[in-house]
């Protein structure tokens, strides 16, 4: 079987990021994106009687170049005010070419 | 401690396909199943002022000869007609053999 | 570009286990953790007309040391009595410190 590996990257940030974040990533190639909402807490937010804030958490299957491109994009313009987190992890998928 | 490695198999099919996709990694052998809810957009789904549809996230923890089963079900029976994405990730389990 | 490699465990389990997996795993160390909810169906629910139940699923992306650490406490809290699924991947992170 002829398997491509890719990098899937996970974006988990405030909601009111959504659209700026998918318009930012397709921007830079992505050609697609999963959507789930989550709530969460991070090293940011640890004070006491605070609840978990509504998320979101984008994911996005790309070649690892553009995988790279994401995360410094996302460092570079949200990591000093929001709470955002991005990982990538290796994804093995049939007929890669449809995500590069 | 006594890890053994998986694949974790993700599918993030169109919501109608929910109940045949389940049914069809069942019959294959999956022992079991998370399902979410998503929104998504992808390389079929750029035409201008479309709205992202609802689909589902369905994740199963297998072997890696099941796992190619089903990655080979799916593309052979979903990839022609559905913007359906499925990827294999290597996972780490305690107390494998509950999976296999 | 520097990236370190982490562990991102995931957990999913019954609802009402919440609250006690995520101060378990705080307690240990973990610095933030992703809730989503989910659906699922695992080998101890597979009886006929059965519906699946309501789950969550916790991420939290940690060292190798305290995956390790959280696996172990889950299986040995958890894995007798609850169909509770633990699972990690390797997952590349910017700004690794952040997590540790």
């Amino acid at each position: 079987m002829k398997l491509t590996t890719l990098k899937l990257v996970t974006i988990v940030a405030e909601a009111v990021l959504q659209d700026q974040i998918i318009d930012g990533i397709q921007a830079l190639g992505a050609k697609g994106f999963t959507l789930m909402s989550s709530e969460g807490q991070g090293s940011r937010g640890r004070r006491t009687g605070e609840i978990p804030g509504v998320n979101i958490r984008i994911e996005t299957l790309v070649s690892t170049e553009l995988a790279e491109k994401i995360i410094s994009y996302i460092s570079e313009n949200y990591f000093e005010h929001y709470a955002v987190i991005c990982f990538l992890t290796d994804a093995q998928v049939l007929r890669g070419e449809k995500y590069c």
